[in-house]
């Protein structure tokens, strides 16, 4: 190829190098900076998981005791290594993040920790920091559809393609040039790691493979800074990673309308903390609530018209006796819409056991419906049918879950998700995450990243 | 299976975790301390290179300015992560560490860097750190002969493979349970990574698998100690390592008689610092010159007689113009093997450009034997006829290579070695590679493993 047309890797790693704020469409940070804000409450919403705080203890016991950037679950400062390390391993634990659908990759988990940590630590601006996201982001997503579902099949693409996001954000952040960032694709891809085998025990590499992907990118990036090299084409080449962890990658996906078509921007929010076979009839219930100004007390039955699939996950639980089952029975979802609008996790912490939820589930009920099934999996449309205690027959629909990109949330939506994800944990007061929601909105203003969270 | 017909990784986790001092053949501890030696001294010659240092330099930015644990090539204190980072970074640059050949592995590189950081951070005794090496050994090496060929086409086995050697010498010091050390492989295992992409464009990955493979290995031993818990069969199950990364995984060499065979005795020493087909004929004419007492003005014409490969590669290198090109010269090899008995990384350095090794090199010459070329490569036997100034004409015959396990280095001759490499990159005085020496020739008694080398 010539100067002109240079490989997808090098192409990809131009594209990062030189993306300028000003070629960022207005509504793209907007929502970069939604999707920064969904990252942050994430964060702090794992906070106290084992896993999260076992790396934590790990990387105070291996990481300096001060440092220019903060570790949010703790507060504590430190170099960025470890602070991409940690909040990147709480970011993806309560599983609130966000998701791309045609990667099935989680971006926010491995690009914001890195691009936060190491903003503090050079004193970037607000701008800066969401030229590097998108870039990620962009770098990301396209690497993740090139390696494709057989990549996903044994690789946690969050973890793989994670190390190249997190090495092109961080890369930005360095203000790396299209040489220097190539290499910092070639360290990170050859890098790269994460198997699904972890599922089958329920074991907790998850958090691992976030925790090393964003610190394994910062390495890369840095490296690439001290005039480190790696390989030119890390993506394509005939040992390269396609060559290793793919065996349907498609290489025109890489270069997909870089620069016009913005990836970021067809990320999907998680809205409700359960299943997703529940957001769908969850959604159709909420839109009944709300435009019929119905209360709770208002139902004498509901029936969520379904998918098979709903059905076959669903349909066992009835009587679910802990938190995690909880997220996979129906009729509590249904009933912690009907009683507060909200199915988050402290809604559901709060629901085990709750006498009146119990009885509100006997209210719903699945019934397979032939137009959802037959649009299923291209499309989830969520469909009720109430009848209410003064007789009415009411109906509701949602062709798109709530939170994908053709029915998103709303920055009114996204700020009460981020105060619920952010007190969850207690790592975070409302009045906190409050200042943080108005410091993330004027994050394009801000000349100098800095702590985000006061010190404790 | 049953719980005493566990599963292979759950064997292998076994083993390494119950692995006893008095378990282990004298001569094998012999050997570690010997491979041990050999590793330290490869990090002393590797402090130079560019791509070592900027690791350096990275570790000194993200990493604690103090700490327990000893970085070799600067003499600078600080925690056992960063000081296995960069010493392991160190150990495998100028390319004189071990090799075990069935796992094409280089398992000193990534065992021996976190091992000493780890016991220098725990005041571990000799004897615990030797136990953990062996338990890393051969725990590694079976693991590299498992995934095969078909994974070293495109995988790095030293990045991949060394993840989980160094998880288990770190898992051992820390004394983790069986049941931990089974978490620590699996959270090694997804970890592993390494592509040989990086050779195409002779980029400075290498040096970052090894680094990366001590310091993610380390990680994965003290998230196990810390209770994170990982996949149970990382290597067998149907989404772990050989299911992403082998086709031609054989789980029968997992176990291969684990506490019989020592495989660590199997690995093989680089004697010369040239290229691997040179070393038959110039452990053949080192024979000869010693056996007949020749000096190099005693020659008038040497005839190598060789394999195919070795006129293939080194055949066309006529008149070397750098000192990489000059270690696959086979004229150069033998002229320094003439004048001084050896061909290490100091003597190619010197003979660039000297007009005596220039004009001896004329008197040497390869011819094809079809002996050599038979037995070729499954035994790699040197041959070189010998015609003197004074009419003689001598044989000499090597079967195996120097340095390989039937043809060991003796304790002088890895002394030597070692004074070689230690001095090469003036990372440390000959009197202190001498103190060096006796420290390992006396590890076991050591009751606590402290600094090696004065700090500077």
């Amino acid at each position: 190829m010539t100067a002109n047309h240079p490989h997808p890797s090098a192409a990809l790693a131009e594209f990062a190098a030189n993306l300028r704020f000003e070629d960022i469409p207005a509504p793209v940070l907007r929502r970069a900076e939604d999707l920064l804000l969904d990252c942050l409450a994430s964060i702090l919403a794992g906070a106290n998981a084992r896993a999260v705080q076992a790396i934590e203890r790990y990387a105070a016991a291996m990481g300096p005791a001060s440092g220019p950037a903060q570790v949010l679950i703790t507060r504590r400062q430190t170099t960025p290594l470890f602070a991409a390390m940690v909040n990147a391993a709480a970011a993806h634990v309560v599983e609130q993040d966000d998701v791309h659908n045609g990667s099935v990759f989680h971006p926010a988990a491995v690009v914001f920790p890195p691009a936060l940590a190491v903003a503090q630590a050079l004193g970037r601006s607000g701008k800066d920091l969401l030229v590097a996201a998108v870039a990620g982001y962009e770098v990301g997503i396209r690497v993740g559809e090139y390696l494709g579902r057989s990549h996903y099949k044994i690789f946690h693409t969050t973890g793989t393609v994670g190390t190249l996001a997190a090495a092109v954000t961080v890369g930005r952040l360095l203000n790396l040039n299209a040489e220097q960032m190539l290499h910092a694709l070639g360290s990170a891809g050859t890098q790269a790691a994460g198997l699904w085998e972890f599922l089958r025990d329920a074991a907790d590499s998850k958090q691992l493979h976030t925790a090393k992907a964003a610190a394994d990118g910062l390495t890369a990036a840095y490296l690439a800074q001290e005039g480190f090299t790696g390989a030119r084409r890390i993506l394509e080449g005939a040992q390269g990673m396609a060559a290793g962890m793919s065996t349907d990658a498609d290489p025109a996906r890489l270069l997909d309308r870089l620069g016009q078509r913005w990836a970021l921007a067809e990320t999907s929010f998680k809205y409700h903390a359960s299943c997703r076979h529940t957001h769908p009839a969850a959604d159709a219930l909420q839109q009944a609530m709300r435009e019929y100004k119905l209360r709770d007390s208002d139902l004498a039955e509901v029936v969520a018209h379904v998918h098979q699939g709903a059905i076959d996950v669903l349909g066992p639980v009835v009587d679910p006796k802990t938190v995690h089952q909880s997220k996979f029975s129906m009729g509590t979802v249904l009933a912690l819409i009907a009683r507060s609008g909200r199915a988050g996790l402290a809604e559901f912490d709060a629901a085990l056991g709750d006498q009146d939820v119990a009885g509100l589930r006997g209210k719903f009920r699945m019934e397979l419906d032939p137009e959802v099934d037959s649009a299923y999996p291209e499309r989830w449309i969520g469909k009720v049918t109430v009848r209410t205690t003064d007789g009415r027959v009411l109906h509701a629909r949602v062709d798109e879950p709530k939170g994908d990109p053709g029915n998103t949330l709303s920055r009114p939506e996204i700020e009460e998700k981020a105060l619920q994800l952010g007190v969850y944990a207690q790592a975070a007061t409302e009045a906190e995450i409050r200042g943080l929601i108005d410091a993330i909105w004027n994050l394009e203003n801000l000349a100098h990243v800095g702590a985000l969270l006061p010190a404790k």
